[in-house]
């Protein structure tokens, strides 16, 4: 059987951006929450894909802090004018409906309720996407200009949902390394239709995780829902903790801004030393730490300080279509979520390659002419970032510098200067630090 | 009986601008010294508005290298014109005599005279301050304007004053705290008719130090001459320096420039952390330590190295009146006056409200909803400034981190991080670190 | 006997510019190389004017990582084309034949030729500098222009060359001081006929060389070949390195370009505190360590790590003039090198010169007026450098900070800080640290 290419299929082999943006579509007409089957349907499509282990928690366990909430479904809403008219249609966008909303069904003039409308009065043709998970109530969004239009009623509405005990869903793909040490990627699946968050985080990772053949670490991909999720994955992985080596949360993938890299609580770990060096070479910002965004802000609690950084494109709130019907699939591209694609891919090279080696021949440099590692040919002035690298890799392998360490020191590429490195070592003049 | 705002009066009340400008009106005329009646003149008056506990430390005193030196009075002192017209007249301008000068009578001609005079030929119109403390000479100071009107002469010369055995007096106001620790502010007291060296920076500091109800930490207000002053009080309180825990001098605290910060000789200390923090919201600039001018120079010499930092708006011989007689009331405003005091009360709240914290729910975010302090509408984008203050003391209390740190980390107001502290503590969710 | 100022002589005296650049003149013509008889009539006409100690390594004598090279010598080589005419004439400059060419002699076609043939196409007036130390071949470097002249030949071809058994030739000048511990000047003497790499160098070399009176450091300054040299002189010198204190290799020392400093493999060495020290009040650039370049790259292998920075005006491959023949005398300027040279003039007074003390009144600022170092007169606000010097220094003798450091701190020159700190010792309020 041949996959089209990127389609869903067991064998791993490679996803572009076409492919990304086609699964982006096919998830994004359904209803996520934290809770219930529209999460459950997105599972089983990214499943398609690649394999996954799913756990169900029941509503009501304890993790950490929290309680699991109850589940919630929704079939159907509606506010139908005097006419009869849906003006607001859960079935045209799932965005108008606040999530959770418990179930509603009465006659209510234009007056009662606006209490329970959200809109924008400062981007009138946008409808906002809204929650409401610990607090019951229930709501509508609708653009401000919809508003505008709307007579004093009465209206009939309908939200015809359910909350009730049921369970929580989180998902993993695991690819097993040689390490038991594990490399981790997050993704929040509990927006409704929203595209690039994190849709497109979704697409970009599961097409990652199918580049992955038989890696140094563990690669673990976490597909649940944004906090109460990640809450839920760190209370049951409590014991495991320890063989988290780097972590990503990763997020609105797929604008057209450039990456941005927003390092880990410790700031300095290897992860952000990676990826900051990876972006390098692009256009790209780096934000320090902060307690607020992505569930970065689970893994880099204090108590926990994973080392967890968190990738995105513009960040969080940072574009207007940010948490509103303008975060749809034409808002997301091909080409970015390709060059996010890329940058990660060249994350788990740094992290896959990265060691520290020591020089055996430490006392001047040695004579790599009679070794074939050097031209023959002097007086040059253009000396191959080969040999540059080379050079780089002998001077720092004195123990203490990693090749990421020689990498960001040289501003020489990593591969450039992995592929040094293991020229010396074919040429024994290096072993790896024991 | 009821005090004018910002008048004399044993009760603490605020001074507002108005008020501190009043009060150095009122100190300008007075002849200071480093010793003498002007000087106790002076802090008589500043007795009316916080009380003052003096001490006189009788010349030839042995304080750490040197001595306490001769007192110096004056009455009068002229030069008059073969007309009998006073061209430098000391009841005119105190500036118009050396400091110190040893008395003189006698009829001079203009060459003769020479060697005596102080002018600025750069800024013709302004009268030099100067000082001749520990040579014995005398002289006169004026304009070059003056100077370029004067004949040959002859000029009757007569300076009436002593320089005598006597005392050094230096003044204290202590504002007692629930702990012994102290932060002390200093203000040299010793220049005439000078403003904005330093009147300005008395007035802020009698202002400050009415505005201190039941603190926490001693506070203890220096007025004491500048370089012999320190020196003297040093000498006298070397035992009890080690309850010195912030330090700051205080000067040139009212002219339009902005506030400026020079951080003490450790660089790092409490009391710089705490200042560049507060200064982070205005126009400001922030120097290094230099071991030059005001008396943080004997505070931070390295015998004692205090944590004491210099607070000015613009520094020392920053602006052309610096030690002229442009340096008059006119120089200094009620309104640069109020900023210096309102960043030294930020600088008392900060130093008063830091602590560190432990963090009792430190495993992912405690659920701050269900305990009042979260809104439960998800998903916009503006989340509170309260909200972050409180994800952010939660994420960095770890016992490692202070308020102000977390405030300098986050950039948040210090008034906001301590709130949300306040509202976690009540809440159970974090204890002081023991 | 009266010697021309800065010519040859065993007295030390002073060389200016002037003397500088006749001596690139007269060491321009010789063909050099990494070894044989142009090297030694090199060093023969250095210890003209410093006394060398010359050290001859034989042929195949193993030196770390590698083995001393056959040595090379040339008398004469051509190419002459049909009518007999050299078209290729190592007379008219020996940059014309590769380094090390083998012998050959006969006829041949500009095909055949091509392969040995060597051009800069893009700079097409200039001929290259080439060389072929380690695999046996010949060649010519000729301008691109001359090459686009040839006829097809056939061409007659001689190269009057031996590479034979031998030896390789170091040469140092020793200024012994008070104190074993060394400072290391080193330059390399293998280029043929490019004055600014390095025969600028080597004149600077000299001209420093001659100004060192009694130092307190032993001075040693090592005139060899690049590479090898520095290898050989590091493995015959291994068991005394633990002396060298401080080191500098100097090349391209002549050309118009601002002074560029590139710090040692530590980065932070006294060498490189004391170089960028100096830099300061001049237009210069600092690089950060990098394991190519000069002979730095040897001195600061890993398992040496020497504290040795590196010395140019214009770095190596950064003017279009380097390692071609446009790198003639014209090219180097008097003015630069003796900029140079007063630069390592002001390093060396750093080196000598820097020590640490303790300030004997460290509580408060002792009075330095009743010493006579503070001048009486007080309130001006020019306090001269030489009084801010004695600040500084009596702020920061608390025996953590040498005089440098307190130079880099205040950012005053050190001739300053040293003068203040002979004042400060000669008064007794400072004490050299034990």
């Amino acid at each position: 059987m041949t996959l089209p290419d990127g389609g869903p299929g067991g064998t791993p082999q490679s996803m572009e951006g076409k492919a990304m943006h086609a699964l982006v579509e096919r998830l994004y007409p359904i209803c996520r929450s934290i809770t219930g089957d529209g999460l459950r349907r997105t599972l089983d499509i990214i499943g398609e894909y690649v394999p996954l282990s799913v756990t169900e928690v029941p509503t009501g366990t304890t993790v950490l802090d929290w309680n699991v909430p109850k589940e919630w479904n929704i079939r159907d809403a509606y506010v139908k004018d005097p006419s009869g008219r849906r003006v607001i249609d859960f079935r045209a966008s799932n965005l108008h409906v606040v999530g959770y909303s418990v179930p509603v069904s009465g006659t209510y003039s234009l007056e009662e309720l606006r209490p329970h409308l959200h809109t924008l009065p400062d981007r009138p043709s946008l409808v906002p996407y809204r929650t409401s998970y610990y607090a019951e109530t229930w709501g509508f969004c609708l653009s401000q200009d919809t508003l505008d239009g709307l007579g004093d009623g009465p209206y009939e509405v309908l939200i015809d949902s359910t909350l009730e005990d049921g369970s929580l869903t989180i998902a993993e793909h695991v690819v097993p390394g040689r390490l038991a040490e594990e490399v981790v990627i997050s993704c929040h699946v509990c927006h409704p239709s929203l595209a690039n968050d994190n849709l497109a985080g979704v697409a970009v990772a599961v097409a990652l995780a199918r580049t992955l053949r038989e890696p140094r670490y563990t690669y673990r991909f976490l597909f649940m829902p944004g906090t109460i999720g990640a809450i839920t994955w760190l209370a049951l992985n409590r014991e495991r903790l320890h063989l988290v080596r780097a972590g990503l949360t990763l997020a609105c993938a797929g604008d057209p801004g450039p990456l941005t890299y927003k390092r880990s609580r410790r700031g300095d770990a290897e992860i952000d030393r990676a990826v900051t060096h990876v972006l390098r070479g692009r256009e790209h910002s780096v934000l320090e730490f902060s307690p607020y965004g992505y569930d970065e802000r689970q893994f880099c609690s204090p108590g926990f300080n994973l080392p967890f950084g968190g990738l995105t494109r513009t960040p969080y709130a940072g574009y207007p279509e940010y948490h509103t019907s303008g975060d749809n699939p034409g808002f997301v591209t091909p080409a970015a979520m390709e060059d996010t694609l890329d940058a990660l891919k060249q994350v788990v090279e740094v992290l896959e390659g990265d060691g520290t080696y020591v020089n055996l021949s430490p006392y001047g440099e040695p004579q790599l002419g009679r070794r074939g590692l050097y031209e023959s040919l002097g007086g040059r002035s253009d000396t191959k970032q080969a040999q540059m690298a080379m050079l780089w890799v002998l001077n720092l392998s004195d123990g203490e510098h990693s090749l990421l360490d020689i990498s960001r020191r040289s501003k020489l590429p990593f591969a450039d200067v992995k592929a040094a490195a293991e020229a010396l070592l074919d040429a024994g003049l290096m072993e790896e630090k024991r």
